[in-house]
């Protein structure tokens, strides 16, 4: 039996490390795709460490660029064989600013980030999964997807976005045997960058452990197709959520 | 005491057409943005036939390029005066195609009438309206907005994305006294495209007459400050609801 | 042509004696509806200030006793003619306790006064507004009905299958002509024992005035059926809402 | 180490019997509580025949009466050892009925195995749930708890009102260990019943297995806690869904 491939679009660290190593070591064969290899390189080194996939390569695309991420994954399905599983982890610049602070340029790349590259990655899969019966496909979210925001406009216009697009694909394509699933971070991710952005507010608990998180797609990626979740959210057990 | 401007863009037959008349008859100055003069003409013609509006005024600006809004607006502005009320009615092709079907060209160009074009007109009339403490501002959308779609997806996508600018912005200038609302549209208008696409499935009742649509954004146009929707929801009394 | 009658259920201070001034002063007839005549005193007091009314007048009924209600109805109906507009404004206890603290009596008690009280007036004024194929019934909501609550669980219980009662009635009975709405107020009303609550958080504005809410019932009420709202949210300009 | 207990509330055919023998394949010691015990058969046979469980248990409880819920949840953390999941798979009557043919009483019935039945089972179960810092309560729901409907008002009812439950304990004892998750199911089960209502409609895979419905419970089960889920859908691939 060929091992089966799991590609990652936005494989930093963090989250897109997190999984990589996670899908390594069930012995999926990883596909890491970002900008520049160096963009990938926790997350390569993470995979390998894992032990268990045969192969583990990096292949660049640009998520601002449709067509760079269908020449990625041509080359993937090429060269690694099928793609079982793909993530689209990438996300549009997570700055704060008043609505009206954001200028048409900024509400342009971002939803090249959020939608139109997840579109890209999706119409790059897609017919071969629905010509194989079977796939995953999986786009990392967060609560912005719910609810409108007076300090991350931009993120919440992104999201919203992204999550209307996967459940139009989900409506189309599910009956094909397709898994698609926009998975709802409620939480901010227990990584450096955040420790610091909380500084004393910061306790161990309070915020989503990437490993765990990883863990969490594992589990969804095996449910059976008769019992399939299309929308999931994640939130650490000491999340005060509103929604 | 002067005349307030009611600014309609996307004023075409329809329900921009009644929403003219309707605010002309309370008494509004009205100026019709479109992209050709043709395309506010049935508009034109029935605010001017509403009698009771001092001056009915064409604009042009085309939504997808969001300096034409921005110019339109500042026009209106010094030539007609205040910007009490700002409706934007303009909205991307409503043409049917499965996901896969999307181009990245359409959900670009989509996404510049619904979302950019929208936040255009918001930035042209917002600082006005924030310090003078009083202005409403309407988005037109649909119950696409609240779900992904097999068949329309590009309309769920831009409707999504509008929706979170909506909130975004009310909930950071509501308390400037700016009323920002999403109008939602739950059915089809009633109009002569729409009786034909229902053909013998037409019955008199089972669409939304565009004059009552009109006059349900007047009603919300004229709720009290401590008391206002910022989502509103529009269906037809014969409307089998799903949400 | 015969006077309209209103109906408020619930009609005590804050909202209820705003809605009955509210709607007595267009020309309703109003009947008010409470357990004791002492508790729609302040409402019936300025349903006759309101001047407009021809008869205001008050019948006795407990929420918790579904029967109480039917009859109350009955003889509204056979006394003062046909029930144009009922509000059904009662509401459990809003005390605030952690889940594990709900008692099943107060569980038991919330439920008859939310839901069953709900439906005992719909289903006491129902089949004569579909008879005469026009009426509208409302239901005084909370955004509790939207989601859970560690501090007010009972709160939400009781408004989530009240909001069920509504859409179930609205999916089921809009197309006889009767307007069901579920009408949620997003924030505290500014009534004096709210003043005392928020002590030095209270400022001018950061809650709903009665009277404006009671406006924004007036003008859902005017809606013309082919362009109605089956859910309405109420908020102050100056709410920081989350949903 | 002891062995884990499950407790299942509502162990009949269907639903109830896939979990028994799901859960106890994985180890867990099973005690199954109905009103009779002919009513646990086939999950008690189930769970015997899946061969891993030491024990398997009965215990009798009605629904409607929640102290006989508290007393069978006492006798089996006495008898059988600490709780470890606790499933409340108990439901109203399914029965199809247009809302103003509910009657009081079934209003009542309804919420009481509902709701009151359901935090019954929470509160018996809670308290040393707590105090270990760990377990998992599951409630098993529907779309039903998304939206009201003009064909199964009490269902809807009870379902909004089991969700506010669920979602107002996991927002106040998350943060203590336990897992608390509203199971959505968005589909009809694959069981002799519904097959036959189905009648000429039904064919292989358009309605959920109750084995793979268990399975992706027995998954969210396993999510570390701080990757949980509170909402958990379910739908098989073929369904066409709304919401």
């Amino acid at each position: 039996m060929p091992r089966s491939v799991c590609t990652i679009i936005g494989a930093g660290e963090g989250l897109g490390q997190a999984l990589a190593a996670r899908f390594a070591r069930e012995g999926f064969d990883i596909a890491l795709v970002s900008r520049t290899e160096a963009g990938s390189a926790a997350a390569f080194a993470a995979a390998r460490a894992a032990g268990n996939a045969a192969s583990v390569r990096y292949f660049a695309a640009d998520a601002m660029r449709p067509e760079t991420i269908e020449q990625a994954i041509a080359r993937i399905s090429d060269e690694m064989g099928a793609i079982e599983l793909l993530i689209y982890n990438a996300r549009g610049a997570f700055s704060a600013c008043e609505p009206l602070d954001m200028t048409y340029a900024a509400l342009e790349e971002n939803y090249r980030v959020e939608v139109v590259g997840a579109f890209a990655a999706a119409k790059s899969v897609l017919p071969a999964m629905r010509a194989r019966g079977r796939g995953s496909l999986f786009f990392s979210s967060a609560t912005a997807a719910f609810r409108g925001s007076a300090t991350y406009p931009l993120y919440a216009i992104g999201k919203f976005g992204l999550r209307a697009l996967s459940q139009s694909l989900g409506k189309a394509y599910s009956r094909d045997g397709v898994h698609i699933v926009h998975v709802r971070l409620d939480c901010d991710l227990d990584v450096p960058v955040m420790r610091d952005l909380y500084g004393d507010r910061y306790a161990p608990g309070i915020l989503a452990d990437p490993e765990d998180v990883a863990q969490t797609y594992w589990l969804t990626y095996q449910q059976p197709r008769s019992a399939w979740s299309n929308e999931i959210e994640i939130r650490p057990h000491t999340e005060t959520w509103t929604f």
